[in-house]
């Protein structure tokens, strides 16, 4: 599969955007006009950059308002059609895109739009070049690709072919299967978009919420398998119009992108598979190693200054101290399967705090090799001798992710650390879920790359009021519920006081008992304000022993259709903090409904420790 | 009318919304409940603190998922009721809003849900409250305000009425003259919320794009009207969900809520003094003093730490040297009636670079007056002995803007600064429009103050691709199209360099000829690529020398349906740059298209500058 990017995705000068395209890998690009139009370079200079890039310029885009107009308008059509062929031959283009009429055309008779574009495909005759018409999602007559693919039909023209882009079919509800009808050598060109299910209006959906395939609700595979059926060997090119992309850094959105189509790749190929009539010679990458989602969370790594505070959390809530690693300068906590690495901030600049996730699968080698595959960088722990070795790659974050071996109670690498002196409490079990605040610029790229790299499927997402905006969240699980990743989009914010922390929750068996025995060991928890046990109290029918006990305890309480979560946060170390979680016959969610008031108990601790007047 | 804002309109704490909105002159407020419930204050401190800021607390909000369910979730609904009419009684709220059901009902039968708002009533009564019921635009039986009352009128009862949502009835297109038809006593409760017209699901609308009063698209005057008619003296209450509001300074938000407020009362009583039946005492603060629109910009001031290049641009563009104020520290550069006053930045925080604008209006007083009482804080220029009075206000940019009388050729201010030895070039008539960068959280504000202080009108705003994101752009003019200014709203962005410039744009009757006069004193303009000459000699039919001519001296091309746009860029200075723009035969626009490639050459110059490769 020949990969693709329209330049429009990308952020900052044409030059920088096939700098970032020819980076992350891809084989061509798409030039779109404005972007040419505002470079200081030559068409000459530009296809000699492309080149020594290593990239070919598959297409150029877009040409509008050309068919169904009258007489007049038409001859001053094709002098621009002119213009740009020319423009194009200097450039060393092929393919024009061509969109369907949304202004001048006058009538919507297809015989009238077949005759206007064979003329127009006589001229792209003389300058070597060829037409790729598209039917946009609101032409003003043609606005579904059957009809373009029958007006292509009727103008016969060899120079003139049909564009099918994902976003326009899909978008309307279009079903893709009949794109099999369409002959192979009238497919010119294929642009590829994925978006989020809203309800609005499609021109607005379309240039400003697109994302890369992967990312939003539409069945890109089932796209792209009846495409591979016809036979079309062109390029599968990205064209993502995104609010966020376009101020975002284009090398990471360039990675982002082109770990998209990997993942497409693989996808269509398992579509296929499923299907009666496979056909998978297109799908020329490797298949991606196939991998178990991952079976749990074997140790999250903290880089943190205020350590010794997090120590006596740790100690409070009542997690064993092994102490430090024989050779590094990480301290290991432990209990029952949970278990924290503590460290401080050692690289400029600094990781996030959550700077590492260790995960247990059932193949470290296939999951690194699935993860690099899919544009991972790998990275390795510095090892001493006898360490166990890991494998693991980096997030879009910035953070670490490493793959050790499943199956055994403990893994190796704990015995780097000292045996603690004294056991843990054993009420907490193991790590539920971890909580990662993303940069806003990054989310989706993150909710990409853990879906894909780990095989974990998005839940719906969710948004929670905080007192400085709203924070959007996604949570990532493996299908038995076992590995739960929740990325949180944070507001971008007026408020110096924003940045929203991360947090890790913990799976425990009692958290009544686990709180009561923590404030014996001097722990305060994050304070819950009375009005939220009123609240409670007036929304469910619970029982006055258990609202006092959770109210006493500063323990928060929801409840889904199968049964209870009880849960209490720590306060904030710095970007940190942690929460206990126990989930009473099977409840499934996160509290959503608490979040509010617990992100507004975490403003108010903010603002007390600075001493501000809340 | 008795001013109110529900609490969710504005970020941080309650007892800081509380603070903001008494700060900004609101009678009263609307709880809102998550704000209750993540308040560590009791109800009783609330209810004192309220007390003490000369706040009402107007209404208890929302209750959700009441009526149309069936026995048993009846009672239970009831029981949640009484906990919350109890609160109500600790907070001294009397009116609860009720949302009509979205998730519950089973039944559409409005005799089913009048019986059961009826038990609701008994209920209100024993605990002296009452419940104002709202059709949400999406509620599942009840969508329609006709319908709520209706049902209200069926249950018969004097402590159920309804609540009346601008935003609930006017986004699904509802004719508001009904409410004519509710009696005044039926009428509990008013919100008002403005809101752009978009088409997208009214749910996502509601929750993320309301705006104050006057920044949206509904008719609120006409909405307020027919609400005055039927006798209605309640609170008039803000509830606005905008997701860039929860972002930002709530004592800014405050004040601009507080603006839209007032002048939609002034709005109102306009509206029902057109209208046959005219009942204007619920409008109870004096009329808003009428002002014409400003007659012309009568100077700029701009505040700069890089005041030689300045001068050497000014001086090149043909400005002529009046010479240092007598007694301050500004100098004047004047050319036909355009009028730059420079200096350098001399308060902390440092002013915006465009610090000031002096606006010709027919009667300063007036406009002043005007401003003070729309809520623009009024500022003073210190002035030296026989300096002319001038009179301003603070616009939300931090900006200043001061009303000068109109009518005399050259403003009596003017004569302060020295004769200049040279005279102007004359080639400039007068300043055509001002760009002013908006900081992203005062943007609609923005909008709100230039609209309503200078009685400017909003033209369809519009978005520009930049390289570091979309510049959302909005031209706000008097209707001679004298005065313009237009306000961008810049990517917050993830680019260091996301920041872009303020500009001004003078108006010139030969572009092409000052273009060349400037070149020959050593100018340098932005430098446009040869790329985008190729592309408007495309788009029209464009005389070749007149081509040569523009691309020679960098000079921009426009056209519209009436006329034709010529205008180049100079370099930026800092964050400030100046245009230079021809209009022929009556030419309306700014050029749009040709922003992106500015935006670009813009970007790159920066980066030129920084020695970053672009």
């Amino acid at each position: 599969m020949r990969t693709s990017i329209a330049t429009v995705c990308l952020s900052g000068t044409l030059d920088q955007k096939l700098a970032a395209a020819s980076e992350a890998g891809f084989d061509g690009v798409e030039i779109f006009e404005p972007d040419l139009i505002a470079s200081p370079e030559s068409p000459e200079a530009i296809r000699a950059r492309a080149d020594e890039l290593g990239l070919s310029l598959d297409l150029y885009q877009p040409f509008r308002d050309f068919e169904g107009v009258g007489p007049d308008l038409l001859e001053h059509n094709l002098r621009r059609a002119g213009a740009k062929f020319s423009l194009m031959n200097r450039l060393g283009i092929e393919t024009m895109l061509l969109c369907s009429n949304v202004g001048t055309a006058r009538s919507g008779d297809e015989q009238l739009a077949a005759t206007q574009l064979r003329e127009l495909g006589e001229l792209a005759e003389r300058f070597g070049v060829r037409v790729a018409y598209e039917a946009l999602a609101w032409g003003r007559f043609v606005d579904d690709y059957e009809q373009a693919a029958r007006i292509v039909r009727l103008a016969d023209h060899p120079r003139i072919g049909v564009c099918l882009d994902s976003f326009h079919i899909l978008s309307r509800g279009h079903d893709p299967q009949a794109i099999e009808t369409i002959p192979a050598d009238k497919i010119f060109f294929v642009q590829l978009a994925d978006a989020p299910i809203l309800s609005m209006d499609v021109l607005s959906w379309s240039r400003h919420h697109r994302l890369f395939p992967g990312e939003g609700g539409f069945d890109l595979a089932a796209f792209m398998g009846h495409l591979v059926r016809t036979g079309y060997d062109g390029p599968i090119s990205l064209e993502i119009f995104n609010d966020t992309f376009r101020q975002s850094d284009a090398a990471s959105t360039a990675v982002d992108a082109r770990r998209s189509l990997r993942l497409l790749e693989d996808e269509t190929r398992a579509w296929l598979g499923r299907s009666s009539r496979g056909r998978t010679e297109q799908m020329t990458a490797r298949p991606l190693p196939v991998v178990e989602p991952p079976a749990d969370i074997n140790y999250v790594e903290l880089r943190t200054d205020a350590i010794d505070e997090m120590r006596t959390l740790l100690a409070q809530l009542g997690f064993a101290a092994h102490g430090r690693h024989r050779t590094k300068s990480v301290e290991l906590w432990s209990q029952g399967a949970a278990r924290m690495v503590l460290g401080r901030p050692e690289t400029q600049p600094p990781p996030p705090t959550v700077a590492g996730i260790g995960l247990s699968v059932s193949n470290p080698d296939a999951a690194l090799r699935r993860a690099t595959d899919l544009f991972a960088p790998e990275i390795h722990r510095p090892e001493g001798p006898g360490d166990e070795s890991l494998v693991g790659v980096r997030a879009p974050d910035g953070s670490e992710v490493f793959f050790g071996l499943e199956g055994s109670t403990e893994p190796k690498w704990v015995r780097e650390f000292p045996v603690p002196d004294q056991p843990g409490a054993e009420l907490v079990e193991r790590v539920d879920h971890i909580n990662l605040a993303q940069p806003w610029q990054h989310f989706d790229a993150g909710v990409l790359f853990f879906h894909s790299v780990l095989d974990l499927r998005s839940q719906p997402s969710m948004e929670v009021a905080a007192p400085v905006g709203l924070v959007r969240s996604q949570v990532l699980r493996a299908a038995d519920g076992v590995v739960r990743i929740a990325l949180n989009l944070v507001p971008s914010g007026a408020h110096d006081d924003a940045i929203l922390p991360q947090h890790i929750a913990f799976a425990s068996t009692d958290v009544l008992a686990l709180a009561r025995q923590a404030r014996e060991r001097g722990f305060h928890p994050l304070d819950i304000p009375a009005n939220y046990y009123d609240d409670i109290e007036a929304r469910y029918d619970i029982e006055a022993s258990l609202l006092a006990e959770l109210k006493e305890l500063n323990v928060m309480y929801d409840r889904d259709e199968a049964g209870e979560f009880l849960h209490f946060y720590t306060q904030a170390i710095g970007t940190v903090f942690l929460e206990v979680v126990e989930r009473r016959d099977g409840y499934e969610g996160y509290g959503a409904l608490n979040a509010p008031v617990r992100l507004a108990a975490q403003y108010q601790q903010r603002r007390d420790a600075e001493g501000v007047p809340a």
